[in-house]
């Protein structure tokens, strides 16, 4: 089995006794996320989303494969597991949840999600965030550079940064505005104060598993196997804090005050059926540097991923309104591959660890209809998105929530979804 | 008792019953740093330096204030607590190591420092580098924007960014020299291989005490009560990757393949003494934003602490020769103090944790007598510096150790030292 092979876990017929399971959006039997909840009065445990329900793995840990690994309550220990050995639990659980012989024995541990708490799923050690979305990399770049959006290094370097681990939240942890310098185009000197220009950031997070010693590089054929999986991750970003302190080294404060993640972990396995080729990059680029370049990869390396954004304001709430979408695009706006980014990230023999977390940067289209954050679709400020209502955002208000949601889809198979990654805005202290 | 404020422990008459303690040039009885140590045989545990021996407080926890977090292998837990407790521990082990009447009692938990493996102090959440050096930032933005050495924020924003905590080891651990990307100035496109510019940087490290709360600043007047103590970093960074890859989103592969701290944690109580008044801003310069502001910190907040970098190449390790000192400066170089960092770091919300690592950038003088680099001793690599024996470096060689070394020294004290941070590079693989 490789990383993009498909077995009967996957197989479209496959139903699950599960309410609600079949033909759900996010969750059917097909997707079996790995997640840390805690049911009502009960200690955070980790679980496998299934329809509306979520599975208790740590109660039957002694029935399945890796049962040493369920018992803990983070998912570092099962993400360090050999890739083999992930997939013989999957294939156990997938059984459990599609024979119908043994629901009676399975459903004293199936808990109604609505009524369970998500946590972060894993103890993330280190927090590395790429900047892979082309076309958001233009954009920005436009706003900051004009004459010069795009780097020479753009195309050769999978440009990333470390970000903060700490303040990374699961979806529903609302996020504080936070304060911080900002130096008005027209103003001597910059004023302290609660940024103006809040942002959210539609990106992809990956997941970490088996890690590398110290001083050994993952080479880019095996960087898949260190994969365990992905989620959705909001970069929330301060843009009036990043522009007056971002150089020389960095976005730093516009961006540690809170990242949001999904809390379910859909697994590698999981997105075995949605791998792409890479799309072919444009007339002229260069060919990715041999450390970079990988026939696997370059075959079946990119996600057939859709992900969006909505927005639910605070006005719309009280309507009683559904959350409107911003944008919608394809996860193939990627310059790099997730394996890409792993590669380059240990190229140096830089270890990475079980749990830590990769964002992609954001992913934007190459028109407005994909863009993957308000100072895109607003022209820096300048272009008020129109929202129903009468409403409009140049950047995020007090009391909207943003949501991000992602799935993935290929002809012959059953779509499966990340469930959503959603928070709202408090004003400032 | 404020930060600033010495007592009884600090007194230069009080002396130890532990042979080599009196007169030891880092760890006399006034020092007291906390560390985690294995001895010969044993299993890694909490202890403290004195003179030339390691005192084993996990053996004595239960005679000692604090008992708890003295029985675990890092040091978190005892960075957590309450300054105050902190403080109670540190008066009952300055009474056990001065008190003749005891020492019976206590030498079975004595470990000759020589025969024991140092180990990290504690389990770094995340870890942040600043860029408080005001002479480096100035020599070093010299070589990479001629005409704009110093940007516009950096008499107003104390400049830091994320940098990797999994690869941070202790002093000992040699250092492979890392592949990575490199742009020549005459080539068209870039090549991968190992780095040709490695280099050094003499930091100061700031370990994270107790931590503060997701979306609640810390105010700069309680700043010093978040700091546990402090050590030393070289932040090895590989100036040729550094140079190609840091636009837009700053270093990264250039500076995450290891960074290497000193072991023993000089407690902010040891360091009382050893406050000085901030020096007077250049005239011209703004004032530190309100929210940077402090009477205390303007009185009592820098570091009476002498820096300096040694080296000792292969081939003076064949003829026997001691290492050869490259530079020495004061502390005081540092254009913000560690309370300001803290306050900003958490200024926008920010949450730091326990045995989070802060680093303070390169600490470089005016002169070249205290330059924190060899970018900057040898004027990016273009003037090579001399060594004994014929020998040169414009940058580090394989076999080279580099060894930074810090001590506090104040008129009416007893002088403490950090002991050292030691490293040796090994080639690329």
């Amino acid at each position: 089995m490789t990383w993009w092979m498909t077995d009967e876990t996957h197989d479209p017929v496959r139903t699950s006794w599960v309410d609600g399971a079949n033909g759900h959006a996010d969750f059917p039997i097909q997707n079996l996320p790995f997640g840390v909840f805690s049911p009502p009065a009960g200690d955070a445990r980790i679980g496998v989303a299934i329809g509306d329900s979520i599975l208790d793995l740590s109660a039957l840990a002694s029935q399945l494969p890796a049962s040493e690994a369920l018992r803990h309550r983070r998912l570092n220990a099962l993400f360090a597991l050999p890739t083999e050995q992930r997939r013989l639990l999957r294939h156990a659980i997938s059984g459990m949840l599609s024979d119908r012989a043994i629901a009676d024995r399975v459903i004293p541990h199936l808990h109604a999600a609505a009524d369970c708490t998500l946590h972060l799923p894993a103890r993330i050690g280190d927090y590395t965030d790429f900047y892979v979305g082309i076309h958001h990399a233009n954009n920005i770049g436009r706003q900051f550079r004009p004459d010069n959006p795009l780097l020479p290094n753009y195309k050769y370097v999978p440009i990333g940064y470390h970000g903060r681990a700490s303040s990374i939240q699961p979806s529903g942890v609302p996020v504080r505005r936070p304060l911080g310098q900002r130096k008005p185009p027209e103003a001597d000197a910059p004023i302290f104060g609660p940024s103006t220009r809040l942002d959210y950031e539609l990106e992809l997070g990956v997941w970490i598993g088996s890690g590398n010693a110290l001083g050994t590089p993952i080479p880019i054929g095996q960087a898949a196997d260190h994969v365990a999986g992905f989620c959705l991750l909001n970069d929330w970003s301060a843009r009036d804090v990043q522009a007056w302190e971002y150089q020389p080294l960095g976005p730093f404060l516009a961006k540690n005050f809170q990242s949001t993640i999904s809390p379910w972990v859909v697994t590698a396995e999981a997105m075995a059926p949605f791998r792409l080729a890479q799309p072919p990059r444009p007339q002229g680029d260069p060919d990715p540097l041999l450390y970079l370049q990988d026939e696997a990869d370059r075959q079946h390396g990119a996600l057939a991923l859709t992900l969006e954004v909505s927005i639910l304001t605070a006005a719309m709430r009280v309507r009683g309104d559904a959350p409107v979408r911003l944008s919608q695009g394809p996860a193939s706006n990627m310059y790099w591959t997730v394996q890409q980014i792993v590669a380059h990230h240990a190229s140096n023999g830089c270890n990475l660890n079980p749990g830590d977390l990769l964002g992609t940067g954001t992913i934007s289209a190459a028109d407005r209809s994909g863009y993957g954050s308000l100072m895109e679709l607003s022209a820096g400020g300048k272009e008020p998105v129109a929202l129903p209502g009468g409403e409009s955002r140049t950047f995020v208000a007090d009391g909207d929530e943003i949501i991000l949601r992602a799935s993935a889809s290929a002809a012959g198979f059953t779509s499966i979804g990340f469930g959503e990654c959603r928070a709202m805005i408090l004003p400032a202290q």
